[in-house]
């Protein structure tokens, strides 16, 4: 009897591994393991849509249809389709968000924790003496007494949440505790052994992302993402803003409120995912742009809404969690990193920290594209510029990628168109959850208008083709219809229209003059870039090939970009576990060279030039 | 034409100052001051109410009724009545407390504070430059730069109660500010040149006593007193402490609350009468008994109702005002000062802090008498123990100097017996605010029970001669008659029973024994006593005389004791305008050696020696 060679396959960066048989696809060994790939066509190589990439091993020769799928820079990083392929040895694949079928595209994943863990917070286990008529040294006296022997502090001090509840506790519990402390501060004093816990949040202007963190060890212990509750009072930053000024008296305390009632409810979800109790979340970290951050924290907002827009404040900030209206243990502190600037914030210096883009030495840009887009050059040797110094700067990039401003806009819900392919009159679409169309969001307009161009229905100016048979006119409007009625899912056409095309000329534009003002001003040219890395929600899920199509991004080799998810979210687990992080956050915020876009000489003629649709260099 | 000499007469420590000519009498003087002397008598020398005492200059000789008003030590220690004594040259009163008509009979007055001002907050004029595109810095990081110049420290940080409204403030104050420094941390931004002003409260079981201070000078803005309103759940502190026991939900909430709603209507009080604004009171210092403490901090009290006794806390604590409900500047803390034990408190500390009784270098006794009664040794060189060395000790005296527990008795206000002499069959009362008596308080029924004591109604057990004309039986109850219905203010007789002396014999007791037992300790004798200090609300009212002829005090010359008033609200007024105050408390804490009577070997025996009314030594 022959014992059939099985090949392992690690799935990354999810984690999960399988073994197939010679000639098994990838996409077999990963629905094998559980993890759903995007797979229109039914793994016959035409939807293009179960993209992996070889990080190690053998695998089959192309095919045809990977051929015909991938750009030659693409084949060079070791892009392949997993329904094609089959491994000829062990190996290792990286799964790029966009190949998920993810339940839910709230993006809470993002690169992992990989820092050695050394908490702002420790426990130590005590079993004290009881009181006698011998020893009548105070509950508080006793328990420092106790820590002064194992902790390298001269004087100790007991905070108020842990002193108010620590004499019944004490009696309930023996007289045995583990003592929470933050440095020289007691703050808590939960049952001896009790694991403590630590609370990550991504405050995004439209999603909210959270994570509960062993702080011993860095394992993630529960997660969840909702979406921002303060959308019904504005869908930007600056509407927010206005909302809030235009009620001094209320309208601060709502956003504030809102945010922090969401936030309690996702704790207590994640509490439930982990079977822990919200006493011993003992320390947190809470990252987001500035408006968020100022929000989230109670702070005016009124400044961050007119020229020259500073923030209340920059430095990093440790409040307790209990004036916040945070509902984890009542001593805990939340630590906000600093924020750079008044549109660049704490979360914009969160993904840095994860990313480490002036790591390399090489010239590396790192862009979270949003309503509002941050962007922070690496500018490296090559510019001569000093080890680590960064360039950092952010535009207004509008609501277009969150599917508001478009026709038929949505956010990224089930029944979304997300991708979409064009060739001659053929339109196939891709939506979120495969269920029949309803409208487009941010990732498939963009491709939309990608794939529009290509098929020559627009052009360069982002001007319809009359001629063209799928264009057509409604209500003296130029549209070209991505989905016809028959096959939607409300029984109407969804389209693309020229006012759409416009929108997204107008956010790709900003984003375009932003980054080439920020090479510009380091001496460097696009081409010069050794990386670019693509954070954040919305940069997750593009396709790479259409932002460099319309001109958003420059035309570099596949290879030399990275999409990393929610790396802000990421930055923020990395502060949480270690204090080393907090510092190192403080030092990129001091290496930092802020440049004001609205300010410089040649973001006029930049952006009118990037507004062009195609490859401007 | 021949000028006539004038004499000046100053009268302390009440502060005014009078003119007199040659024959008008100290009561004269006292009256065109404007300072209310107890004249019950009508300036006749009968009434012995305008005790007084000569400290500096010369008067006219003693009048008969002088010599007959006082024992040889008064008139040694310069005692004289104000209506029979006339200046001679310019002259230096002391008008002890009970001598004044006091509208308030509320403690707020006590030792004058007399430290050098180092208060743990300063306040700093600044001009800021405005943000411009030019200088983006954040508005925190501009008020730290501005400040790091003016301040000796490396690091500074913002508190969030300052952060939280500095940005408007600064637009609207033209970037001038007054920054409101807690050492290294900016806590309350205010308009340029604002007063910085304190809070200083003595919390007793019964009476609640604040002061607004200035910071810079010391001076005393604004005070008031109020009861206590947890009197309601209970009228001493055992009561309370069994009240929130009971109810460990809301009791413990209900008793800190009523604490908190009242003193902050004090403060609000107190702004009116000094025309400032709650924001401008940017640290405060609250002294009380442990049980007190544990209430206002809203800490656990159920160990201190339960053998050991011991208290949650003993440390001086700093707690954010706002944490605690208190309605000062929302960045103000407030200086806990250390508590000795579960029934010393740092009230006592604070009374020990303003009349240092160490520093004489004698054996000095420090006596605060109320439900409990706090007590403090110096036994000095001559007991040989170290310098500062302090013994302290507490006893539980019961209501009845509140005028609780006793048949017809009654708080200290207008009604109240106050004062008693008996003389034969004549029986004379003095009430406060000379009304018609109504009942007895505290320092009535001590001079009540001398009174009869002296003459011959009660024997030294307490027990009433029968045969005593004005001894009578109602309803099988013994009592004498202190004012007929005819006389009195409701209709009713005002007596004194068997057990009302019984009341004080259990009251007294244990106060004597306590020193009894502390002198022992330190190897003294009460005649070995150089100073005995009487503090607190009923120490200022009580005739030392009766208090030594019941026995509660021992029998030394008068000139050795002083009534200092509510000497703890001094005390904390010195640590709030001093941090060094502050530190000489904790010192004062740590030279205290705590004596737990209830587990002395001696108590039983002491206490029935002392229960003997008159001379036990």
């Amino acid at each position: 009897m022959i014992t059939e060679k099985l090949f392992i396959v690690d799935l990354q960066p999810v984690g999960r591994r399988a073994e197939v048989r010679p000639g098994q696809t990838l996409l077999e060994a990963a629905q094998s393991a559980g993890v759903e790939l995007v797979s229109i066509c039914g793994g016959i190589g035409v939807c293009d849509g179960c993209r992996v990439r070889l990080a190690a091993g053998q695998l089959t020769p192309l095919s045809l249809e990977e051929e015909m799928a991938f750009a030659g820079d693409e084949l060079a990083a070791g892009y392949r389709l997993a329904c094609q392929a089959s491994p000829l040895s062990d190996v290792t694949i990286d799964i790029p968000p966009e190949s998920l079928t993810t339940l839910q595209r709230l993006q809470i994943e993002g690169a992992q924790v990989e820092v050695e863990p050394a908490p702002a917070v420790i426990g130590l286990d005590l079993q004290l003496e009881p009181p006698s008529l011998d020893d009548l040294r105070s509950d508080s006296a006793r328990l420092k007494d106790s820590l002064r022997g194992r902790l390298p502090y001269h004087t100790l001090s007991l905070g108020y949440p842990l002193l108010s509840g620590l004499s019944p506790q004490l009696r309930q519990q023996k007289w045995a505790l583990r003592a929470v402390m933050r440095g020289d501060e007691g703050i808590a004093a939960l049952p001896p052994g009790e694991r403590l816990v630590g609370l990550a949040v991504d405050v995004g202007t439209t999603k909210l992302a959270s994570y509960l963190i062993d702080l011993e060890s860095g394992a993630t212990l529960a997660k969840t993402g909702a979406m921002n509750p303060q959308i019904s009072y504005g869908e930007d930053v600056v509407s927010r803003i206005a909302y809030a000024n235009n009620r001094p008296h209320e309208g601060p305390g709502i956003l504030h409120n809102r945010l922090l009632e969401t936030l309690n409810d996702m704790i207590g979800e994640m509490c439930v995912q982990a079977s822990l109790r919200r006493s011993t979340i003992v320390d947190a970290v809470v990252v987001g742009n500035t408006a968020m951050h100022h929000f989230f924290a109670g702070l005016p907002v009124a400044q961050l809404g007119a020229s020259p827009y500073v923030p209340a404040v920059s430095e990093a900030l440790d409040l307790p969690a209990h004036l916040l209206g945070l509902d984890i243990a009542p001593g805990a502190n939340v630590h906000l990193p600093p924020n750079i600037a008044g549109y660049v914030g704490s979360d914009h210096v969160a993904m840095l920290l994860a990313t480490r883009i002036w790591e390399s030495g090489g010239a590396a840009l790192a862009l979270d594209i949003g309503t509002n887009t941050e962007i922070s050059l690496a500018p490296g040797k090559k510019a001569g510029w000093p080890a680590g110094r960064l360039l950092s700067s952010s535009c207004a990039s509008g609501p277009a990628f969150e599917g508001a401003h478009i026709h038929d806009g949505m956010r990224a819900a089930p029944g979304a168109v997300e991708k979409v392919q064009i060739d001659g009159d053929q339109v196939r679409v891709y939506t979120i959850h495969d269920q029949p169309a309803v409208g487009i969001c941010g990732s498939g307009i963009l491709d939309a208008i990608a794939q529009m161009q290509l098929a020559g229905i627009i052009d360069q100016r982002g001007v319809f083709d009359r001629s063209h048979p799928q264009v057509r006119v409604s209500d003296s409007r130029r549209e070209f219809v991505l989905v016809p009625a028959s096959e939607s899912g409300h029984g109407r056409d969804v389209c693309v229209t020229r006012q759409d095309v416009n929108e997204i000329q107008l956010a790709k534009g900003a984003i375009r003059a932003a980054i080439e003002i920020m090479l510009a001003e380091a001496g460097l040219q696009a081409a010069d870039l050794d990386q670019v890395i693509v954070a954040g929600a919305f940069g997750t899920y593009i396709n790479l090939k259409s932002a460099i199509q319309v001109g958003m991004l420059p035309p570099l080799p596949l290879g030399r970009f990275s999409q990393v998810g929610n790396a802000a979210g990421a930055g923020a687990r990395q502060m949480l576990v270690s204090l080393q992080q907090r510092e190192l956050a403080g030092e990129i915020v001091r290496r930092v060279d802020y440049l004001e876009l609205s300010a410089h000489r040649d973001f006029t003629t930049q952006f009118a030039r990037a507004l062009i649709l195609g490859d401007i260099s």
